[in-house]
């Protein structure tokens, strides 16, 4: 079989998990590194250096030299939040494939704009949410629609939290009120309400309520909230997110037959092999002295770690556009903005003196 | 040393659950099952041949004859929660000590005057919440009050769920509305509140809010629901029971340096052992590609079961009452009553449109 065509990536900026996501580029076997920008041609050139980017890889000290350069196909966007309606509408408007971290935008609006200029341009758009790439995930999908093993899904909790040193609560991007309003909101609070929207298919939540009480920072940035979602007919989900509590990345999902539940969603705890655990028709042993079956482990390999899996499906389609013709997957787009909708829920709420928000 | 006192007791009717405390009571080495009465002298006399009991046990056609045996001591109270207030009340008076199944009332109205009662006559009273007795929930207590090792609180989840067949969810005296009008949230509700509140070292949240959107059977019996209790200083806990899930048992408590969960903390999985999981200090590894440590299990064995554990404790303290001269621990009753609190704001919150209901 022939080696597949290489999708030529530009990234924007230097920003530290930009190191990851270039790995993950070039490991993938459909995609490499044709240029790095950043506001200081020093900074790009010793970021190349340091993160082992191809020899031939082109160094710029701006961002649109990136978007200017015909070799790049594709854009890695893992700039601040604030930056991202700039960059990316400017990148899908030159004819670049928009590969971008999260929160994609400060708000629902801000994606439609950079939604639209993808659209118009014929561009595939992605966010960068790399768990959903794990070949895990795709097994306990299976699980979860599975109406014997797991019926209907009834409750969802998600949590990932983590800890910022008083160093990350002051200075970090990510708790920045001009460069990331949106806190762990965002941050962790993404993954929570994308794994929650991932349980139930999707299906948007009718109502989105903030629960009292958020922690911010100085600034004014959260730092800790937590939410319920309900969808009107019994079905429900919580979340909390934190930069203020120990490591901590679940999604616990109770199915009227089976349930599941995992541990590091977000980042499993090791790259070769990550695990869930799942039971069904679980019963009560005589006299409710025990119960049984108990749950168990299912341990998922992969050769590849999820990033670099990210890194080739989102390859694999910017090459179906650019040599078969394809249009973009707009599954991407849509399972983005919706996890943007429910997160401008939760801001209103807490806004609103957490007023139930209907969507 | 010398054998212990066996406190005697005598135990009020037939319910399901009295075949697994009566066990419980003959395993404790300082209980025994001195009388036992049911409505009918048959059933009464079925019941104690099936589960084993002394051959010396005083059989009775009513309640009434079990509480006026001088030759009981305490009695064990697993009726139907609408009957609690009239059956504590009279056995407190005629100064039996009260081991009572929860819910242990209708609301905290109802619990007060048995409370009122087992005071003023200096009787004993326990909730007959087994799993506080497991040595588990001592040792993660343990870990939950290290302040290196789990820092302070943050976050709580607790679920409860089982799932209830058609006959269940129809006729069981847990969804009769003039057996027990609490439903779930009486029956699960009340494990995943205690585990809150227990991880809080009960504390009471100064708000509750129910969740949209709880279910109810055909006689308006809560079926499902979901409740949020925050404590005003971004100390926030969830929780979610239902009678129409497969059977889950979570405590996920988040702390600012390491967290715990357990899986089957109402009842274990197994009699002679059971587990619990931890992480302390988590980091991130180089590229964020992974976390260490990763959650280790504790597994804690025990010879007796928890409900026999529970009885040993209760018959402890009566013990101690009775021939030393001690005055009730009022532990029992003040975590007891913290719980009945937070249902009855639960209901407040269900029937006045899911607000924030002040504690």
């Amino acid at each position: 079989m022939a080696e597949p065509h290489k999708i030529r990536f530009g990234i924007l900026g230097c920003a530290n998990i930009a190191r990851k996501v270039s790995r993950a580029i070039l490991l993938s076997n459909n995609s490499t590194i044709a240029a790095v920008g950043s506001r200081s041609l020093e900074k790009a050139t010793t970021f190349a250096a340091e993160n082992g980017f191809p020899k031939s890889t082109k160094l710029y000290g701006s961002y649109e030299a990136v978007i200017d350069d015909d070799d790049v196909d594709a854009v890695y966007i893992p700039l601040p939040t604030s930056l991202h309606l700039k960059w990316a509408t400017i990148s899908a408007n030159r004819k670049k494939h928009v590969l971008i971290e999260k929160p994609v935008a400060l708000n629902t609006a801000e994606l439609d704009k950079i939604l639209e200029a993808c659209e118009s341009n014929g561009v595939q758009y992605m966010d960068s949410t790399m768990w959903m790439h794990h070949p895990r995930t795709m097994k306990m999908n299976e699980f979860l629609s599975d109406l014997d093993r797991f019926g209907e899904i009834k409750s969802i909790h998600s949590v990932f939290t983590y800890k910022g040193d008083s160093e990350f609560l002051k200075n970090d991007i990510r708790v920045q009120p001009d460069l990331d309003s949106l806190g762990v909101l965002g941050d962790a609070g993404w993954y929570c309400i994308r794994a929650i929207l991932w349980s139930m298919n999707y299906d948007l939540p009718k109502k989105v309520t903030a629960i009292p009480d958020p922690e911010f920072n100085e600034a004014g940035v959260l730092l800790s909230c937590s939410a319920s979602l309900t969808w009107g007919d019994g079905r429900s989900a919580t979340f909390y997110c934190s930069f203020l509590a120990n490591h901590a990345m679940d999604i616990r999902v109770l199915g009227s037959k089976g349930d599941l539940r995992v541990h590091d969603f977000v980042i499993p705890f090791e790259e070769k092999g990550a695990s869930f655990y799942t039971v069904s028709g679980s019963n009560w042993s005589n006299l409710s002295l025990g119960w049984e079956p108990m749950p168990s482990e299912c341990i998922v390999e992969t050769d590849l770690p999820q990033e670099a899996l990210m890194a080739r499906e989102f390859s694999k389609l910017v090459s179906d556009i650019k040599f078969e013709g394809s249009k973009p997957e707009m599954k991407w787009v849509n399972i983005s903005r919706k996890t943007q909708l429910v997160i401008d829920a939760v801001k209103t709420s807490l806004e609103s003196g957490f007023a139930a928000i209907e969507l």
